[in-house]
């Protein structure tokens, strides 16, 4: 593969633009790139990022860039891509990328293969592809990379898999499990962009729809709390108790899938797991249901058994982004977005969220650097420190002064006697 | 003007899709369809539409059609006319339709001379565009027309006041004061539609931001209501006292404009009124600041005054539909849509809410038709009858069943005495 | 009847600080009372008011004799009377209070006769019983009557009926329909009073209980949005469709009653209507089940069919205000406030709300007396101005100003031309 | 002292109600009851509790003896104990408790030394009371003891302060770090409880009024959040800056007290600090703020100088828990429940949550007798096993049931490679 493979490097000055503004609306990258140019903790660093390639991704691999590191970007989540930002970055910084949206599994493969050939020091990732490759195909380069940052929740429970197993070869910062991830990310971000496309890509009301989302974790927190916010009436599937309690407890309703189904206007996936909406509930459909997936990869959905049910006439796209399913008894359903995250849809990803989860991602890349020598080969959670930080200039951005504790708190809230 | 002026006739197919697609969604209004094709109930009524010309007016004007009318159709609300809708009416419907999206004024203008020109015996309306015609440089045909029905509530507002000064020529049904529309099409339409179109036009986190909302009418609230439910800090602008305490008592912050700017970003404008939001606010806008309109025309946003401030630089197109406005010390605005109401934009409407607001359009058109003879010329409501019609087909759409009143019930309710 | 009757005189002076916590908790009603004694609008006009005989009601009175009328009160809705505060307004104003917390019917329908004897020109009425007897047994009192104020929703849904039958014999100002009384008596206070008076009594988390509210009317609103922010699971009951869709656009489910019961862990009733939760859902219900009425008298729940089912061992009390019925095979459901609207349980009203009705009360006394000449013999609205003032007091209380329009703004409003 | 200190063991049959009332309420502990009383896993061990004496720590002392435990019972929070449930569970079950509502400084030292007396096995401690006295004045017993569970956050943190200085003499079961304890216990339980006492000691409406809360932990923010749903304008008080974005992001106003207070109608203390509500904030009240505590101890407010303030008037109490401070010009402030938490005011806590709370509290000290012999002198987690186990008795109880992984989807979660 060559230097570099996007879909048209033409297409640059209109990415330069969507960077331009995605940067003005990131203020805590923009921080931290300023500290980047002058500290360069990066310097001699060979990075390989695995990322959706948007504009605010741009606005990091620019940063990481500012920091020094040799960077190489290559597209994470089908769909995700946006080839102009892919072709300013290439034209632009003079960054390789390897991403073209709608490419197909062998190129996507190509690109993963590109990402390793680039024998990174530094791997950030978005579902662990790269990093599984390499602990796979390219055992031989383990040795040479000091550390991996993992985005996704998905990400981070594997390579806990792998560590359990003895297996992980290199640190992992679970950029995914910070505060700031799973609170601003995950569910105010994934939320209302979620929502959002849903609503937009079926032109439906959310108020007086029936919606069930599928897991409680921080996605479908935010998912379900929008959804009802805008008068939905909500449905929680779950198979963890405690979730389970915490949805109810929230007032929602907690069912099982296959009773829930039976009433669903929207069904919405954020699990994380395999087939969770399968071949077995599509009996129990409402005529004109519309089915999306939040969560992992394309999988929660199990797509290959819409495909057989729609049989010789296969899913017919109605609308950008929306196929329609004929179940066969005069019944549709309509899948968003081929079952990939509907939340990655051109736009619907506030970009403020997204300075703060990027953010992290420089951040842990340096101080993965500068711990190099001491970091076990284990999955740890970002340092607070790290959090506060991006906290603190976030608040700042938003022009809210905080109180600080008193000299007398301090030590108050640190005694353990009762001299209160 | 010739027969029909649309953008492009080969746009068809793609518009009866869009219609097609509509109508699935439109319960109320296919069942008003079917039950017209049968009874004919304006069989040889000339009606002229002046509505935004969208696939669910496509909707309305086949049903109108249905019912025997002969329709012509021209656009309302500068930047609502979908021009693939347009050209299927035209093509696939027989229906002469007046409407190009961005025409200028004098083209606005010979659209609605053009719909003078049907000489109507009905007149849909919204913005009393064409009733403000016919009364004003068409007095002429004024004995022809049997009624108007007007949708939007400032529409309704001038024709009291028309009403007021005696000079109201035929009865008008106020479309736009039904329970129906103020709940649904007004709160949770124009709520939903709005937040979401500047979210998206913005690229902006509703959570964190500080919304500021002029006007506390239902769609003031239905937007107040959405973004806090999204995580915004919302405050809110009034000058009547008892929206202002009902805003207060929701929970809302409550200020004078002058105060609340300086916290903003973002303003929606939603009053009805004219330049809510001035020239002399212009120095106290925070940078970054989003300015958007949900309300009447382009006029609630000091559009020319923002002109002025930007000087020869002139509004820079940054993204579809924003524009920015240097504001001369470092400080940007973005203005959405030109000041036009925002919640237009493409495919943010549900369906849902305009098919009940449009149906009450046509069993309003029905209406006024069956008791011509009998009408005053007066502002009047819709029947609460045709509301709770509307209700109870949505409800069967929505799949909910309710109770009854039993006959002891009725009696107790509608009874005086002590005898309980 | 001797020339009052309460419980215990000796309770004066707890009854006079219970109105002077009231009163300094009541700016709108102060500020009318200062101006009643300087103008004296009310000078010679005997007064008969018949409603719950709170602390809030004794600033009324107190501000209704500042005004120069000369007063009468009796307790409306059993199980509102405060002792004390009946005590407090013989002893320390000398007004007449028939008022005994508990009194059997007789006791209650001589308080009735009492109100009567004083030969009222006024009535400010809750439930229209001093109305109704005024038109049944003491019809020769009706010529004296310049006007009566009805203040619940269902006392006006019945004199509207009179209306409508041609036996209305003096003009009614329809207290219980003005915004503030809607927005902010029935949804506020009435929401917050009675999910607290349930929450309290039955010891329950609201989050996680499933609600069943029957009606949606402002009361029933003000109760769902409550229990659900709460994290209650919500099912509404509707006779009619119109607010049927209301709530279920604003997120409800909406159920027949006798599916709802089933799932039930708290039911209240806010309807007016009668036995709606009746014998025949006794079978349906969940063991622990709350019930309780948040709407008219004491006839929403059955409580008659209640007894009989729990035969011998008859409701037992478990808690004050909370009964046990056995239901027959090992059930038990729990009665609140004997089926009585559980909102009135002490304390739970906040005053706030009630500062605001029953200003309109004093007002619409002050309104009836002016115009007594012009009035004709109807049920009509507060006039919208009283309102305003009402809310242009209550904004200054809560410490917020608002904007002006201007007169350019007003003129555009006004105007009804193209002119814009 | 003697074999128990009550204040009157007449009131027994009062408390056993109560008791009873409560138990039918708790499913958790009832089935954690039954088992005990099968199992008898604390036979022989010796238990002092220092806990809120109230209807529901009376369920798990049974539940404690049933187990086998020789439990003895002294009083923690000062106003939280119930006379009538000490008294019954002396005279019904022959527990020594130590409690009496509104006992001295003094008497408080000696239930606390009555508890030490007991030479427990195992602490049960809601504050680290008799934790910290065993460390410092009763050394010579810490060899003695097996564990503790500790409930309140802030004593968690205290017994951390001990570990980190290497002084803790047993280890300590964070039962107030449970997700149960944190979501259910502290965001919904403290929550209602907050709301709902603040409103009814006040008589004030929730809707329209400012509330600043200081403090955004699991209390903060349920306060918080039920405030808002209830229509008050929210302010946060944070001194961490990830809760400050945290609150900001779910919609609240943050900023520093002393620019809040201005505002404030209501101001709720919930931080584990001291003095945050301070001396030199008094000059900023509004005139009718109300005062209350709802986090740790009697601290978080400083008492002390609004008794300096008050001057020789003093505080005056107006209503039950209701003090009047005389700030000195005309202003008031009212402090509810002598600045103690107010959500322990009687019946205002759920029985539900305290459920799952005080389960927790059984099944930790099962958990450390069980595993005596291994846990090491720290501060640890409930295990996650015993949380899971809570929530599925309680959904059981809710009435929800959950669906579980497939086998395939148990092995897709927990898979490392691309094999999806």
């Amino acid at each position: 593969m060559s230097r570099y493979h996007v879909k048209d490097v033409a297409l640059a000055a209109e990415g330069s633009a969507r960077i331009e503004w995605a940067q003005r609306r990131m203020p805590v990258l923009r921080a931290v790139r300023e500290r980047f140019a002058a500290e360069r903790p990066l310097a001699g660093v060979r990075l390989a990022a695995c990322l959706p390639v948007t504009a605010e991704t741009g606005v990091l691999a620019q940063t990481l860039q500012a920091g020094g590191a040799d960077v190489l970007l290559c597209g994470a989540v089908p769909g995700s891509t946006r080839d102009e930002v892919a072709a300013a970055l290439v034209v632009e910084c003079g960054i390789p990328v390897f991403a073209i949206d709608g490419e197909d599994e062998d190129t996507r493969h190509a690109h993963l293969e590109a990402a390793c050939d680039h024998r990174p020091h530094l791997v950030l990732d978005d579902g662990a592809e790269v990093i599984a490759q390499l602990h796979s195909a390219r055992r031989e380069q383990l040795g040479g990379v000091i550390a991996g940052c993992e985005q996704s929740a998905t990400g981070v429970l594997r390579l806990r898999a792998l560590e359990r197993d003895g297996k992980l070869a290199f640190p992992i910062v679970a950029v995914g499990e910070t505060a700031t991830k799973r609170l601003f990310a995950d569910r105010h971000g994934v939320g209302q962009a979620t929502v959002d496309a849903i609503a937009r890509a079926s032109g439906t009301l959310v108020a007086g729809a029936t919606w069930v989302v599928a897991g409680y974790g921080p996605c479908g927190r935010g998912i379900a709390g929008r959804a009802r916010a805008l008068g939905a009436r909500v449905i929680i599937i779950e198979v963890d108790p405690l979730r389970a309690v915490e949805a109810a407890l929230e007032g929602h309703r907690v069912l099982p899938l296959s009773e829930a189904v039976i009433e669903a206007d929207v069904i919405v996936t954020a699990t994380g797991s395999r087939h969770v909406l399968a071949a077995h509930h599509l009996d129990l459909l409402r005529d004109g249901v519309v089915l999306a997936n939040a969560g992992h990869s394309n999988v929660e959905i199990e797509v290959p058994a819409l495909r057989v049910r729609a049989g010789d006439g296969g899913l017919q796209r109605v609308r950008p982004g929306v196929d329609e399913i004929a179940l066969g008894d005069g019944r549709s359903a309509f899948l968003l977005a081929d079952g990939r995250p509907v939340n990655f849809a051109a736009d619907s990803q506030p970009t403020l969220v997204l300075d703060m989860a990027l953010a992290c991602h420089a951040l842990a890349a340096e101080y993965a650097v500068r711990n190099a020598a001491v970091l076990e080969r284990s999955v740890f959670a970002v340092p607070a420190e790290i959090d506060r930080e991006i906290a603190r200039v976030e608040l700042g951005a938003l022009g809210i002064e905080i109180d600080e504790q008193t000299a007398a708190q301090r030590r108050y809230v640190a005694s353990w006697g009762l001299e209160a």
